[in-house]
């Protein structure tokens, strides 16, 4: 695999242009390539602008609003609905936090949920938008069915993440940010490249058999949901799953289950629809709300410590403190430019020649 | 195993008269059975009357306060801290809900974390008080270090349960209620009985070598995050386990990690606390802040219908819906009462003639 190193700068501006090019405002322009940006910053490559012709295709197709009117259409003291009107889901995330976010200034905690949204890109960039303020951050959203849930060789679920974001005070925030699956469809692509198989409990064929094929999902097969199997507890995997479709979707009127339309542009959405879009979930609780925030700081230092501290199996691998490789990425990349694959920076070039803007 | 049946009321009682000897007053010893009678009745024996002579222990011990006063010692709005102070979990965590309830009904949510608290029971006990008034209820708790964060083979998270309850409108409530370990201790227990081996994933020995032998915990071995391994997505386990911890203790200001004190009596809590006690969180949402409750629960029902009648790998197999076999339990053991395993029996009969009242 060959890689080519671009500066973010580089990488955000080319973004912004596309976004442009789509008929997003300046600022929705800005926004999302912000959101796109911060995921190849923190390495997580297959959110970022791996996805910026996906998010084109939508568009193309008439299923992303490029200058949508969002709005909240209920609300309470501390709860809204936000409609998204089809908007990007970089651009209606963020506005969907900030309500909450607003809310908790007032009266200690907001919630938002949030229907006729598309894909948010990592929930991790949300989530962080609360810690800023000294809130704890949580975000959510469902997602195309993939995921079959415990006993099932049927589709029902996304990979349905869920993250929380905790403020600390030496050390970056603790982000806790996970596909509720075994693995997020982004691990098996890597496989798919090397047609390398992959561990067992990750996907079963279409028959509900384990396997160890990546490719296995383009032949009706599924991904498993964390846990894998009912004996390591893919009951808890599906229940989390559920969770985030109930809170995102059930909640907002947005479609759930096996009626989420799919993020690539070529399967359509399905013809009976349960609701509009897909869905999110977010929230926003100000730690000020339940003792001082120096206190809970000190006292997540002394957690981040003792856990960094932990008597390890292999010396050459310590514990991981949610967050801090993703951190680790965002400083490094941000000195030193943030690598993509040739395949990606093709893809790129295909898109800037087709909406006549300059090539990276 | 021989199992003796026994008539709900009869069980009752005898929880209620345990808990008055204690020096409860009546409406405590009433709500404190309340509490582990349900975990009984939905079937989930670890959390019911089995736990009765581990809460006496404690008392024994001077580690409960048996006539505590539970007070909010911080708070909004919509959020607040509540002091246990060193009361049962069983009493106090109803009155923490409560809090989170009453501020829901006024603000669309309401969130409460409790420091200086024991043992909670089961997390599915607590949501559902939010259910009863339209509302998603969510319940956390950390608990004795039993679980090694992926690469570790310090025992660093409890089983740490999180659990959101929904309610449907022609199905009983939606209630995902789960550890966030591979395997909840109950489950070891079952297979240290019958000294048969466990599934690969659910424990490591003390140097971190996956173990089929149920006994391992005794020898310095611990439990493995819901994952099992980093492959299998222990990371999220832990990721979940430590969201728990954070919630309940370092935002309340009890004990968190490793300085969370042991439920069994025998071991003596960590000299160096943190904080005081062990740490709860809870928190209620309005449906009606979110949107009409009846249309909420008609698209919970038709959620609940299609994953209901997803096609499934084994016919004999049915997808089921979380929370579904307690409430079948829960109607059956009314019905024909609870089955307790002899050895059980006799334990709360020694109980019984220790405190001088009557055995079952």
């Amino acid at each position: 695999m060959i890689f080519l190193t671009f500066p973010e700068q580089q990488l955000r501006s080319f973004t912004e242009q596309v976004f442009l090019k789509m008929g997003c405002s300046v600022k929705d322009a800005q926004l999302a390539a912000d959101v796109l940006l911060r995921s190849d910053l923190r390495g997580i490559d297959s959110h970022g602008v791996a996805r910026l012709t996906g998010y084109v295709r939508l568009w193309e197709k008439k299923r992303i609003n490029a200058s949508p009117d969002i709005k909240i259409v209920h609300e309470t003291a501390t709860t809204a609905t936000v409609d998204g009107d089809a908007g990007l889901g970089l651009v209606v995330a963020p506005f969907a936090m900030k309500v909450a976010i607003e809310k908790a200034k007032i009266y200690g905690s907001g919630w938002v949920s949030v229907k006729n949204s598309n894909h948010f890109g990592i929930a991790g960039y949300h989530s962080l938008l609360a810690t800023e303020h000294d809130m704890i951050g949580i975000s959510m959203t469902n997602a195309s069915p993939l995921v079959a849930p415990t006993y099932s060789n049927e589709r029902l679920l996304g990979t349905n993440p869920m993250c929380y974001a905790f403020p600390a005070g030496k050390y970056p925030p603790v982000v806790v940010d996970m596909a509720t699956a075994a693995a997020a469809n982004g691990k098996l692509e890597i496989a798919q490249r090397s047609n390398s198989s992959i561990p067992e409990g990750w996907v079963q064929d279409k028959n509900g058999v384990i396997s160890t094929n990546p490719h296995e999902l383009k032949d009706g097969g599924s991904l498993l949901p964390l846990g894998g199997d009912k004996d390591h507890g893919s009951h808890k995997g599906y229940g989390l799953g559920a969770t985030v479709d109930i809170l995102s979707a059930v909640l907002s009127g947005a479609n759930y289950g096996p009626w989420v339309p799919p993020f690539v542009a070529f399967l359509e959405p399905p013809s009976d629809p349960v609701g509009e879009g897909i869905g999110h979930f977010f929230g926003a609780m100000r730690i000020d709300g339940f003792r001082p925030v120096a206190d809970f700081k000190a006292h997540l230092d002394n957690w981040i410590e003792r856990f960094q501290s932990a008597k390890t199996v292999d010396p050459s691998k310590k514990v991981i403190i949610p967050g801090e490789p993703e951190y680790a990425a965002e400083k490094d990349r941000k000195a030193n430019g943030i690598p993509l694959i040739d395949a990606v920076v093709n893809d790129l070039n295909d898109l800037a020649s087709k909406l006549g803007i300059e090539a990276l």
